[in-house]
């Protein structure tokens, strides 16, 4: 299952060659100049909260930028529900890497898991049929992690970005109808996503018979959506039905009602924007070298 | 002011480069390929929530670098406080360009108004004599941005990163004493800062009597607080004392009380790491061109 | 209608910066160093051969960004049919800058333009309904380049990367039906499109009852194709059915019968990886600035 | 004979980067997420058609940066001809890396392979004493490994960059004899290899008494090369003659006539830009772990 | 003692790619093409000149990234004295990885230990009391390597940017007393060292009572300097007192006079900034591998 | 005359962004942070010895990538000389910015004219007939720039890199003759410059024999020198004879003689690796804008 949860390789490199570039420059950790010589030490990764995990990929590659003679002993995987005070893995090695790579290693384990660990609430509390969908309102330049943080937490990813699939808003509408446009994006790309915005019932059915692949049904109350749900169920009869997304001001209280409006998808950018992060702790115990 | 509110220029460049080639991967934004010819339109930024502004370098940059066509008409600066449906900027050009720029120009403003608006909280909160500083617990790879938003909310900035200046904890003392610890310091990084980390006052005592620039006083009761105030006004007499920092679980029920015991500095990573984002939208008003 | 043909302009300048690195390391151009002063020139690109033109925003970069003096007067647009001798555009300035900017300027618009004529001939030679596709097989780390080229020659765009929509082949089905593997995608990957590879009718069955999005027939003559058109269609009967998709060894020769076939598109590598490219030329005329 | 043959590494490593961050943005290979956990694989390159292998130094390293723990046993080398179904190297380890894997290492391998193939032609066609030379019409940004395919392929590397030498054509040459252009080269730039353009036997006759290191003789029928060979021979008795090369408009069907008219080089375009791919693919034999 | 004067890892990663990239465009070594096959050699990194080494770890990293098989056993370390003729170091393996290295590798000891050797004489001409630092004037883009290198001779870091501390200078007064000059600061930089520029005593007078952590005596003769040291330690009392930086023209015959006045920094560019370089050789053992 | 001595465009883009982002980590300048709002200076680079200009590329680039609102103002070119005190240019507008932009400008300014003024003593003390190359020890990642200042300085460039020409030296030459070694390499590499190394006299009759371009005469006394010069002539007779290349250990005292010995250039690394700096200034009238 794990694979499905992994955030991209060569982003996770990236990622952390520029945390690690941005805490040590221009002279490298001052304080661990101090250290004697040959010191080192074994540390482990404690959970001060219980929640769900994420960035462990990013933390092991942080130890091993920071030194790759580090032992790693990982525990917990990307997607495991950990309670308050467990150990999610050790590192045993050189007291100066330890030191060095303790605060990035930490943001990212705090930064994903608390992502994971957010999602799993609205996950959980969408006692209905729907599926929970992220947005593209992610912080800048780490969209990848948060996605795969997203999958963590048990829900699903919306578009990655602007060229993954087409969305047809108003402002895309300009002069032309919901038939035309899809027809017009149908034309030029073909096998890809067609996904439209609806305000309205009228809305609604103007894209169900356009043929389009996916409705965002924009801010309609649980009964208007169960409306919407039943327009669409009638359209297509025994065929292919679009799938539909009930988006705009969703939060913890109202997602389990919308789950049980027959809509497929909710999608909601609170699940990773700005959530808040999980509280995980280094433990390091020390030794001199003799 | 704006001028000390300002994330670094290149850093800017680069991370709303990134934020870019994440959203228009590989073969740009399918859905603008649709619009017709030559529209243009007038979009204006628009804050859904009282708070205070900050990532409008950001915001900007997202223009210039999707179209340096387009007309930007900037309102609010970094640090303004502004009330529910504020308008904070407007921009004017080709349609297309301003959808590309829509979300990315959005999460940064979100995201860094999210913090300064946080950051603001606290420093509120906290009436009395005591300054606030933010952490190195930062999103990864975004540090100079959070910094910058925390300076925007009122704070103030903490170590940037590991060559900044010298802390010292308990790790870094085996087999030290605190003395021997910042004489070693003083010795190798004369004109850095050199910080120590004191869980008891015993601790608190040895740094000041070393000669420490700043002493971080972890985990203590605003009482314990007041007491290891008093303990460093006693040694120090006339001359110049150190920075007193209080550090650890600190929020915002608690920091009122801590900032009345006499230290100088608050820090907590609660300012920007995990900041709720700040609600913000772009109303779009386009019309095809003639 | 340009937009929908042009490459992305983040992808233009890098690939531009990355061509002019490789041409002037590590002293420039020894040559230039030989000029008089001041020399100026006015130069014209002509096409030696019809063809169908692209890659001008990529020309248009290089001469930005080897002389932002340098006056463009450009003429044709991607997707222009143009006969032997015309010209595309031409430039005035600096003889230095001319140079210099003359063999990777002409290698993108040869190189892109050759895929766009190309493909032309393709998307000509196919007289029936379905529409042309290309593939993944392209020159390493040029495909948005490449995939605008093929726009640019009237065929459209397939899968742009491993992330864009889920292809199932036979090693992704290990020990899977087609029904569980089409399921199991749809549950983890809702909204995204899905592709199944079918060699045999009994694998069309499924793929269409599993609900799969598009079915890829590989490697089937006319007839098999006619065939499984004909299944499908009986499977759907009024509701939406799959996007069917030719693919295996179909060329100049064969690519019109299988237009014809009923199928929705046809996708082959021919058209852009290994095209020839188009021969297109700089004649200068360079003067001495008094 | 191989590292004679051999791209540099560095180029290398980053062109496969390159490559791999293209196809698996941003969220990875969502098919490879539906394998069963731990199924691996062995599979193995065989080209579909006889040509000259070239790219497996990129081949390799798309397997090594994908996943370090694939066992690669290679094959043949770059250089080496091979049959119709000849196995060219095998991998075996996680299906999922090699399914990653597996479009960028075919891509590189067909690409290259082709241009070897290819210039493999022209060399073949060439049975006098001239040999063949590429020249700088190479795919931007990827010329350091088109000319190490064209070496596989038995030609020679012409210019690599603007800096290597330097050639001195019309417009380089403003007012200026070609006695002094080559005068002034010479002092500038002493040691490097000046190249002079000739249309005309006059030219001939003026860069042989400059001292020019090699005359290109553009657009010259074989029996005008002869001429030109003749000439120069006469001019420099026993002394060094410059190098001479043949260009313009030569191709298959005329190269054997130029090899045997003394000339020491010709130069074509058509080695390698535009050159056909070479068909490779990859046997994958998966199995699921138990 | 090593680990306080290593360069930051990641800077020394990247500075060696730069480094092999401009040695190695386009085409490679085009002189190891003609090796042997299999050729072996051993090397010896031999000093020319007696000095102070540095710059091992960028030599070590150099071999390393051109082949990750070479049998490195290194001798010295930075820091180290070394007579004429000593040996720091040994390598095994291809002679073609050998001799691409052997520039590159090299050109860092050589520029490095020069600073060391430099800076070495600087610090022992100092007998006084005052320690000597160096300054931001440095070779663009290797300042981490050059103040590791000041390290490694001896001498301490100034600065290492613009933000790693506050320098008041007149032109940052403009219209502001010292006092309020660092008061603002003080302010706005909690915990950063704050050093004025003073060129006369009454300015040593305002910093000092202004509170500054450090002060700049900017072109004071050993007199004036004396009197300096004087006032400030009279104003100062028991307190801790600002560190006292002598600067402005001081080389090696002025510097021990400076180093008796009772300042605690000598600040000069000269320790590195145009330092001669030490004289290094590779003393190469080839021979053909049977 | 200009154009010969500026290094490209894009390196000069590539080492000031470099240069800046070195400097400006990560929080800014902290110190402008403090400057009134919208003050403003006029500045002017003054040099404060004679000497020859070299770097004003890189200065100005700082200033434009710094603040593309500054006035340049710029007197002086590279490779001019100029006497103490002379203003080489000058910059008006925002004080912030002109300090951020002050210490990398001179950087690049006293680092680049002082090799072009160290390299012109070498020229003007060799009254002879050769001229003074450069070589290939330079500062690592600084080489294109260090050569134009190299130029600047009146000498001339030798190779780039190692893949410019060809040099053989003893290693390459491992059980090959030089005959056997040059025919190689003139059989791979037809067009480049073959550099054969010669420390004996029949060394360098055999590389002449050998059709080699140049020969480098290694550690050859005046005398010697002479007698490989006249060894040549005679064996060229009226034929072209190779470039004739006097190294090692040449200094100031020494060139002179070596230049009247009739070789035709003399190679020191001397010229730029370890080169003093200039002094260079910058003086700023700044004021407070009303």
């Amino acid at each position: 299952m794990s694979r499905y949860l992994d955030p991209p390789r060569h982003d996770v490199r990236e990622v952390v060659a520029r945390a690690l570039a941005e805490d040590l420059t221009p002279l490298g950790d001052l304080s661990a100049t101090l250290l004697p010589s040959g010191a080192t030490a074994t540390a482990t990764f404690v959970v001060r909260d219980a929640g769900v995990v994420a960035g462990t990929a990013c933390a092991r590659e942080v130890l091993r930028q920071v030194d790759p003679d580090l032992e790693i002993d990982w525990g917990a995987s990307d997607g495991e529900r950990v309670g308050e005070l467990a150990s999610i893995g050790s590192v045993t090695g050189s007291l100066e890497s330890i030191l060095i790579a303790e605060r990035p290693a930490l943001n990212f384990l705090m930064y994903l898991s608390g992502i994971a660990t957010n999602t799993a609430r609205y996950v959980d509390a969408a006692s209905g049929s729907a599926k929970v969908w992220d947005t593209r309102k992610t912080t800048p330049g780490l969209r990848s992690l948060e996605k795969a943080a997203v999958r963590a937490g048990g829900a699903r990813n919306h578009r990655g970005n602007l060229s993954d699939w087409i969305m047809l808003k108003d402002n895309h509408l300009m002069g032309m109808s919901i038939d035309a446009g899809v027809a017009l994006a149908r034309d030029r790309w073909p096998g890809r996503t067609i996904h439209v915005e609806a305000d309205r019932l009228d809305q609604v059915d103007a894209a169900t018979r356009a043929g389009a692949d996916a409705i965002l049904l924009d801010n309609m109350s649980p009964d208007e959506l169960r409306t919407a749900v039943g327009l669409v169920a009638e359209l297509c009869g025994e065929g292919r039905r679009p799938l539909l997304e009930a988006s705009g001001g969703i939060d913890l209280t109202t997602i389990d009602a919308v789950s049980h409006t027959g809509v497929d998808m909710i999608s909601t950018s609170k699940l990773c924007f700005g959530a808040p992060t999980l509280d995980i702790g280094l433990d390091i115990d020390a030794r001199a070298t003799t």
